[in-house]
């Protein structure tokens, strides 16, 4: 089968590994030029957060124990106050960590393991067009010149912004779609080393929680952190606002001292790192008969702050790897495909804007780390019983849209603990544990 | 000024003839050829229900008494039951009407005003691109001939696909945009004259209600009925399963047979006319600094269940026309304009969707019957205190999102009102009316 990847981005290449093992002649077109070669930047954000979806994706073809050696794990958050003093929330049981990695480190690995594989990949190549009905594409190189590629079928893997989502969009009726844009933006910030060695605690993600806004940073394997500011565009504290050095600097001084100490790059990345925007995209359908399928954030792109973009964008691979495996038929595989992955994709849309709230603002809340206490407690005695939600996105397989509703589900039973009298004296009462065993089987039947 | 309007449909046609008088120098660019050279389709509907939003953005420029010419006013709705039975709604008070108007006849008319007050039309030109900094637009003609047009500022009114609209999706940041379908389409049929008059009562909007789906009729002056199929595209009863002329026949004799013995060219039409589909369109923002701003179903395209698609087209030119006369600071004047307009084309985006629901199920229900009865009488006696929701967004000009919301209020109260006992009998008494007095006093707190 002659298949055509538009997008050599982390989930095209990962996706065109899949395709080539399954004996698809694979041709990837990659818009942008072949980072491998050049400097350019990997595009959007610097470092990712993997976990266990993604690394089940890796392991699909063999490469996870690769990925790993590039990985830094981040067991837990470490929150920074105003006052620079820190306060460690693990994220899952002992051993359970998630993994720093660097995009463009990612993304030339996956791409060379392609090759490796059989495919080819031609790279600033722009998809110009894409006739639905027979697989044909055209792609315009950076002198101008046009590629006419007919294919079999067509993997639309080229990202927030899809050329072959507007395919679906200009060429067929019924399509719907929509693009959400937060009011806040990300600029990107960088905490070098100290004395060559790490300015902070590298084995956790950390966050400058403040409320209407945050700044985190993940670390790298150079013993940089990279920060990012998640930032009102306009309003009373925006980038509109300190839209100078001097404000920008003095802004940081009052509420990221900690931070900024340890920024010198500060002043030339403030006005040089753009403000970028951070956008929602949904769409359906995803396919068009056998002739093309989205995957990845074409299909379904999604704010940052759960970490699973890519993760969700490999778990697509997984899904199709399988479909693929169980049937022939190409148009029944895509709306199965379809079937499958749309109520997750909706599900961890929902969850990424949820948790935006919960790392900017109740990560700093007593009562939420407290929270967080008696479920992890919980769970640890009654493990079948009780997976707090964030270990359900972020070290299970268990489908997002279940996770988003036992999560909810999980609430309402929070709810109710938290509000008994003394709870931050009790906690740690047999009489809660009891209590919330009790709301458990109640709240199941 | 030097104006350019991309579309000259209804909404294009009469915003360049109130651009005009106020000493634009207007050109208006229309992807179509002239519908008054030839005989092509205006495009979507045929007939369209003119209220009075619609009429009051005539009335500024001075053409309502022109077109109330070629409308054919429509006092009420008749319902048909399977059987053929009948029922008169009246619409609003005694004199108060809507209007079936041809599309085609109305948007021929205000070209030809248009070009009266001075508006150069060019037709068959696609706009190909816009420059938003710049105001300068490049259009190209049936022969593939490129026109380069630098303008003080753009007007799009190029309808629900709008490429004015997508100047802002690809060449701004932060564009939120959605275009959702209905699971319904639409397939237009004629009730042809009987004996060289109208075949049913030519005073009103007939309806055949049948729960999931529906077929309407509205007259036109040559006599006939345009008939409108809503229906769903897949599923049980749907366009997928008549998929043969004897098919749809067979469902239509079982349905609408009343109908169908008056559409002689029923099968043809079946045949021919398209099953089209149903969007709502919303997007934000609708300007670009002092060089762009959307109007009409580029900016809010809605389904056409309450008829206020033109109408809400048309007193955006009524808005906009009065903030032009306010301020010459075009870039204000467009931030104002979205202000104004934004949350009131959100209003009667989600009033359109909730009206198919009532037109195709609740106007058949003896109870919602009965209910309009109740707050009509209401109405009547205390005018100043309850204009039915039908009244407010059609015989009226308060905003939609205000009609929306007093709707909400109107509703909570109705139903305590229908919820009182034996209330089929006691409707018409004097206590019923005092109840619904004392409910108005208590909810208006």
């Amino acid at each position: 089968m002659k298949t055509t990847v538009a997008g050599a981005g982390l989930v095209g290449s990962l996706l065109s590994i899949y395709l080539a093992k399954r004996g698809h002649d694979v041709t990837v077109y990659e818009r942008r030029p072949d980072m491998r070669d050049t400097s350019i930047p990997a595009g959007r954000s610097i470092n990712l957060a993997m976990s266990d979806r993604g690394l089940r994706g890796l392991e699909g073809v063999g490469l996870a124990d690769e990925i790993r050696k590039i990985c830094k794990p981040m067991h837990g958050r470490i929150i920074h106050d105003v006052k620079g003093n820190t306060n460690f929330q693990q994220y899952g049981k002992d051993g359970q960590f998630i993994n720093s990695v660097s995009r463009g480190d990612l993304n030339k690995l996956l791409m060379t393991e392609a090759e490796k594989a059989g495919v080819k990949i031609h790279f600033s190549s722009r998809l110009a067009s894409l006739d639905l009905n027979t697989a044909t594409t055209k792609f315009i190189d950076a002198a101008g010149n046009e590629t006419v590629d007919k294919a079999d079928t067509v993997f639309g893997t080229d990202g927030a912004f899809s050329a072959a989502r507007m395919a679906l969009m200009t060429g067929t009726d019924r399509f719907d779609y929509s693009q959400t844009y937060l009011e806040h933006g990300y600029k990107e910030l960088t905490i070098l080393p100290v004395n060559g060695e790490f300015a902070m605690d590298h084995n956790a993600l950390h966050i400058w929680p403040r409320g209407g806004y945050m700044l985190i940073a993940l670390p790298n394997l150079d013993k940089t952190f990279t920060c990012t500011l998640f930032f009102p565009f306009e309003g009373e504290d925006s980038f509109a606002t300190y839209n100078t050095v001097a404000k920008a600097r003095a802004f940081f001084e009052r509420v990221f001292p900690d931070a900024l100490a340890l920024m010198p790059e500060f002043d030339q990345e403030w006005v040089n790192n753009p403000a970028a925007s951070l956008c929602t995209v949904r769409c359906l359908p995803w396919k068009y008969k056998d002739k093309l399928l989205l995957l990845g954030d074409a299909a379904h792109a999604i704010v940052p702050f759960y970490g699973q973009g890519m993760n969700c964008g490999f778990e697509d691979c997984t899904v199709l790897d399988q479909l693929l495996g169980e049937s022939d038929n190409l148009a029944q595989v895509f709306a199965e495909f379809e079937t499958l992955r749309k109520p997750n994709a909706n599900a961890v849309a929902e969850l990424a804007l949820m948790n935006f709230v919960e790392m900017r603002d109740k990560v700093a809340d007593p009562m939420f780390i407290l929270r967080k206490k008696i479920e992890a407690k919980f769970s640890q005695k009654h493990p079948t019983m009780w997976l707090p939600l964030y270990s359900m996105v972020t070290f299970s397989d268990i489908p997002y849209a279940d996770a988003l509703s036992l999560g909810q589900w999980q609430n309402n039973i929070m709810e109710k603990v938290m509000a008994l009298p003394n709870i931050t004296e009790r906690w740690d009462n047999l009489e809660i544990e009891e209590y919330m065993h009790s709301l458990v089987k109640e709240f199941s039947l």
